[in-house]
């Protein structure tokens, strides 16, 4: 079962979603679950019911990893408008539109309306903060607070803050994020993708040079992941996977032995792009093995997968 | 629970294991257990206390999957003569030195010596089936059946033939793997590393250009990968992850929009080298976090974690 000691925390605190999408909608799943009030901003007129829905179908999930899950519905409301929203919040978790300008704009109405206390975070992936903070008069508070969806779900948050932050802000950011049960790391520069995304968009180039060399199929590719590599990296990193590949000589050991060989691995890497072939490839080949199964299926047989690996991993985590 | 089902489909057969280091001596746990008799052939004079102490090492975890492990003292002889070794072979694993010029002596003797219709596979994860089989008379025998490190515990076999093996014998290897409880996968074309050790190059070369930038340090890369990538990987494949994050237009959505910076990003992905300021920031930096702990208790944690990912996942994959 999740950790779920620092429950309370948090509850009773304010939390309010600037956008209520289906990242938004998650983190007000989970906010709402450990206590907070939360306040969905959100223009779409018909959001109450698109964000009620996403946020009932998040709580099996939540509540299979420990969380009651009381009192949700009278925790929630909605307020059309930004700065309004904003008048009593504690967290602002912003998950509105990828455009720069929409953003930068934003902080500035939220800055003005929200109280100083108030911690200021942008799930954005792909603009930093310190290119959303231009029209900020402080602009030490603001920094990225990026989930890994589905946020409710996975346990990573990366906390990543610009040259300008606040450091009791950042601290502050990473206790929030813990209190509400997430695994928040402090990623120490900006850099695009930042760390999570890096990774798989290293994995996925490979992934889609094998299936366009015809070495798999696009369906083996992904078994290979889950029967091996996905299980492997579920319970230990890449470092402290070769660290026991080294034997008990380690990751010295391993490095001195098969670094050489990994050296080359790495010039023979291979290189892939989303060509018209490349892409009518991985469309056929998609549609054999994915076509008949709906979007809501597969997404829900994944959900319960992950809980059940969450789970199992914590009852070795927290032997008894 | 594991799917032990086909326990029985190779009970009583003979597997002879060519080398009992770590991986021979847990492909031989996996064989004992599933009833098979396994004649270890390897040059030690210490072979049978080593390899007894691995096996009994793997038999916890064997058994935590659902394996009775019963009669594995029985089952399991020594012959340090290749050639006696494999005269009553029904299946023949090697899992020699990674010597190219000893693995194309050893296939001549072994194919001399042991029945026509016995299996002969290597485990060899950098020697192509096609660069071992020179010296043989009748090279449509062998294939790579190359597991995924421990091979007791993961799923993996990626089952390698070369462009002259017999369309048959790639069959039965795939069954053979199956019926010991493997998820047995043919991989189409012979490529250095074949599948699975390319996507684990692939992440570890971004892993280690992180770390070397002072992004984040070694175990905050290894975490975002526990608490992130992980638990996606497995449970869905990097194709099926995609489709699923593309929504209800599925992965041809998401290529659609997010193609493009897809392809930005694997522009931007890092290089890395193990030249000495890496080696060394490494070592100081694994000194740090795994320093005080033992090899063997790492590894007895990271089996019971694999050990509770695979059963997690598998009472998801079979519902009552």
């Amino acid at each position: 079962m999740h950790t779920l000691s620092s429950i309370n925390s948090y509850a009773g605190k304010t939390a309010v979603v600037i956008g209520g999408g289906v990242i938004g909608a998650s983190w007000a799943a989970l906010f709402l679950v450990n206590g907070l009030k939360v306040i969905i901003s959100d223009p779409d007129p018909e959001i109450e019911s698109k964000a009620e829905a996403l946020i009932t179908a998040a709580l099996p999930a939540l509540k299979a990893l420990g969380y009651k899950a009381t009192d949700v519905e009278a925790n929630l409301s909605f307020e059309k408008d930004n700065a309004k929203a904003v008048v009593k919040a504690d967290i602002v978790q912003e998950c509105a539109p990828e455009k720069v300008e929409f953003k930068q704009a934003l902080w500035k109405t939220i800055e003005a309306a929200a109280p100083k206390h108030a911690l200021l975070f942008s799930s954005s992936s792909t603009i930093p903060a310190s290119a959303q903070f231009t029209q900020m008069v402080d602009q030490s508070r603001l920094l990225i607070g990026h989930p890994f969806n589905p946020p409710h779900l996975m346990p990573l948050v990366e906390v990543v803050p610009t040259p300008k932050t606040d450091p009791e802000i950042t601290a502050k950011a990473l206790a929030f994020y813990r209190g509400v049960g997430k695994i928040a790391l402090e990623i120490r520069k900006e850099i695009p993708g930042f760390v999570a995304n890096r990774l798989q968009a290293a994995i996925f180039q490979e992934s889609v040079f094998l299936v366009a060399e015809g070495v798999v199929s696009l369906d083996q590719l992904d078994d290979v992941v889950t029967s091996s590599l996905g299980i492997r990296w579920a319970t230990s990193g890449p470092f402290l996977s070769f660290h026991l590949g080294g034997g008990p000589g380690g990751l010295s050991h391993f490095i001195e032995h098969l670094g050489p060989p990994m050296e080359l691995a790495w010039k023979h890497l291979g290189k892939a792009s989303f060509d018209d072939a490349t892409k009518a490839l991985l469309a056929k080949q998609l549609a054999t093995t994915y076509g008949t199964s709906s979007f809501y299926a597969l997404s829900e047989v994944r959900d319960d997968k992950e809980v059940a690996v969450i789970n199992g991993l914590a009852q070795v985590q927290s032997p008894a």
